[in-house]
């Protein structure tokens, strides 16, 4: 009997003690002997809920429980969870968590610790929700140099893109919506700012360099430009705008960013709808492979969690050697990323500019909504992001010319 | 340093000592020691080929040296793949396998004797090429009852059925044109007949259920009866056809078939083209996920093949506990399943086959093409395959009504 500790019984911290009772066959089974949930640490009371039997308030009845194999946190953010994991580590304790925050912020610490102790720190749900990417990475693909991961990692974001094209709304508007669901926080901006696609794909590059990836590092744009007339213009490409988070192998070091893609149908991840994720890996052997699923959701990620724990448990005082080491990824300057975009360009007079477009970038694919006057968009050839932008500012600055708009990359 | 011997120097076993070489940096920092293949088994010679150095066409001479611990067999078929195997299991030798009609007629055996001698049996390419799939079933979805396995797992019929739907071609030019590119066979029974897809979601349900599927218990139906004319009504339904693996938990039986299935853009699935895979898993608390990459190919293969040995190198006299047991897992009858067909009907006099199509099955989606006379194709409701059936016999003695020309199950 493997005893369990949950620290936080929040959405996810209930859903892995359901996933634990409900599918306690199958879970004791593949962990090779059953488990029980001895502890729920939350600061509040859950009166009626059975739960409130094992409940305590207080982190070092856990700690000071050498019953206690295996911690799972699930508090979220990073203060106390990051002083709690390191001492559950430090204990012997393996920790399974799903938080994108303190794995992206402690990782490479933590790891080093949990190898130190003998034991595991596992986080497949902090990246993807349910979807088995994490374990994938380090277990599966591991006769590849992973040249480039491509991931729709924030299921609230590609609701509200999906939302904003297939009803025609406007950003606001989709946003009220996805307050109104649950799907995105009074203060949306860890969402809608990309901030929290962008923990993730620092996560995941960490994995496939084998090196820190400091997701301060990396350039992010959320979706908040993002709007009704942007796209009008995309779908009338026959195309779709995601909220796209990419790591790019050059040489030895690594392009990454977030910023939101026009992509197009015969795109692998051009379907992932709704709040579903889906992640692409290309390897040089394996060519691109791809992942898709529920990316939140408390039973999903409850399902990585408790998967975590089965791994945690069949491999007591085992460490995996799952780590990437505390030296730094270097981040390539994203000026010298290649890279097409969607311009919408506001014209005076509409033979100039589209000599304008002609003189700078040659024969373009041009855009043009009905109904819509004094703008055009069209797609430029693929530059660097550096040179691009210059050309951009050349572009602006030309005669018949009114303003770039708005741009987004071509993905 | 990890001593590897290869059975079969064909496209996939080319293929494994190519990735071996060319990624030995990545293959043995996650193997934990490099890897040296020692012996390329194989009756032919390859002059000029280095493979030349290490080759023999004695598997005695690789069975009786205790420094190989890991075999790779990727020859293909049972004899003598089988006894190979089998023998070198015996001696202590963890297997590596691409060869699912190996693992479909034999993996209940061959994990057995793996386990009985603390090495392991391992078979990620035997399903999807290159596509992370057994690791991932059997250690990532590890909380979850698997309730349903839909894949598309043959790419050859997979580039044709994708090719009809694009080109619009007869099935007997885009077979000649899969020939050609040496996508298919000479005798091309085992892709176009859904032998091979049967096999695989016969290993599938296999580590899914815990028992052993027989592969020849499971209703099987190729895409030779698919024609032009059926790609057409489906196109215009804005839908696609491709042959399906289904494996789906019946209570304590299960669901199992291979079939061609009408596929509707939101099908997660839908996407899938060309000559690749992609295999969705429903778990209880999961929801759906999806793996999608190149089904096929000599590095993709290889890349997996790869995989398992870094595997076996990690877990040296560690058996991983992948295993089925020997029990039969109860197929349920296939007349039992819920389905809904495209029904292709020739009448004698359009307006009674119209009523006779009402009266039998209500108000039906009916489909006619342009330029088409004597036909019309319609989408039953949801019975019992056995029901339906009973049904469209019903229908086809209808006055009015001449016969059926064609059904494809809705996927």
């Amino acid at each position: 009997m493997a005893k369990i500790a949950v620290l936080g019984y929040g959405t996810v911290g209930s859903g892995v003690v359901e996933v634990i009772k409900t599918n306690s066959a199958v879970v004791s089974k593949k962990a090779g002997e059953p488990l029980e949930v001895k502890y729920v640490l939350d600061l509040r009371e859950f009166p009626g809920d059975p739960v409130q039997d094992i409940l305590t308030h207080d982190f070092n009845d856990i700690l000071g429980d050498d019953e206690v194999s295996v911690v799972v946190e699930v508090m979220g953010g990073t203060k106390p969870a990051y002083e709690f994991v390191k001492k559950s580590l430090e204990k012997g304790k393996s920790v399974c968590t799903s938080n994108k925050a303190l794995v992206a912020a402690h990782g490479s610490e933590l790891l080093r610790i949990a190898k130190e102790n003998g034991v595991n720190f596992l986080f497949e749900a902090s990246v993807g929700g349910g979807i088995p990417i994490i374990r994938p990475l380090n277990r599966s693909i591991t006769s590849d140099n992973i040249q480039e991961i491509t991931g729709i990692l924030n299921g609230t974001t590609n609701y509200m893109l999906t939302k904003m094209a297939d009803e025609g709304l406007e950003y606001d508007d989709v946003l009220k919506d996805a307050q109104a669901r649950g799907y995105a926080e009074r203060d949306p901006s860890a969402d809608v700012e990309g901030w929290d696609t962008c923990r993730k794909i620092a996560i995941l590059a960490s994995i496939a360099t084998g090196k820190e990836v400091s997701f301060e590092d990396i350039p992010t744009e959320g979706i908040t430009k993002i709007s009704k007339r942007d796209m009008d213009y995309v779908k009338k490409m026959g195309m779709s705008i995601k909220l796209f988070a990419t790591a790019k192998l050059d040489g030895d070091k690594v392009w990454a960013r977030v910023a939101p893609a026009v992509v197009g149908k015969e795109h692998p991840l051009s379907f992932v709808s709704d709040v579903f994720n889906g992640i692409l890996v290309k390897g040089d052997m394996l060519g691109d492979v791809m992942f898709y699923g529920a990316g939140a959701g408390k039973l999903p990620t409850a399902s990585a969690v408790v998967s975590d724990i089965v791994d945690a448990v069949r491999n007591k005082n085992v460490n995996l050697g799952l780590s990437w080491s505390e030296d730094k990824q270097k981040l390539s300057d994203i000026n010298t990323m290649q890279v097409s975009k969607l311009v919408r360009l506001a014209y005076n007079d509409k033979a100039k500019a589209l000599f304008a477009v002609k003189t700078g970038f040659g024969d373009c694919d041009i855009i043009e909504l009905d109904n819509v006057k004094g703008e055009f968009a069209f797609v430029t050839p693929v530059y660097t992001e550096g040179s691009l932008n210059k050309k951009l500012v050349e572009l602006e600055n030309t005669d018949g010319v009114g303003e770039i708009i708005n741009t987004v990359r071509m993905g």
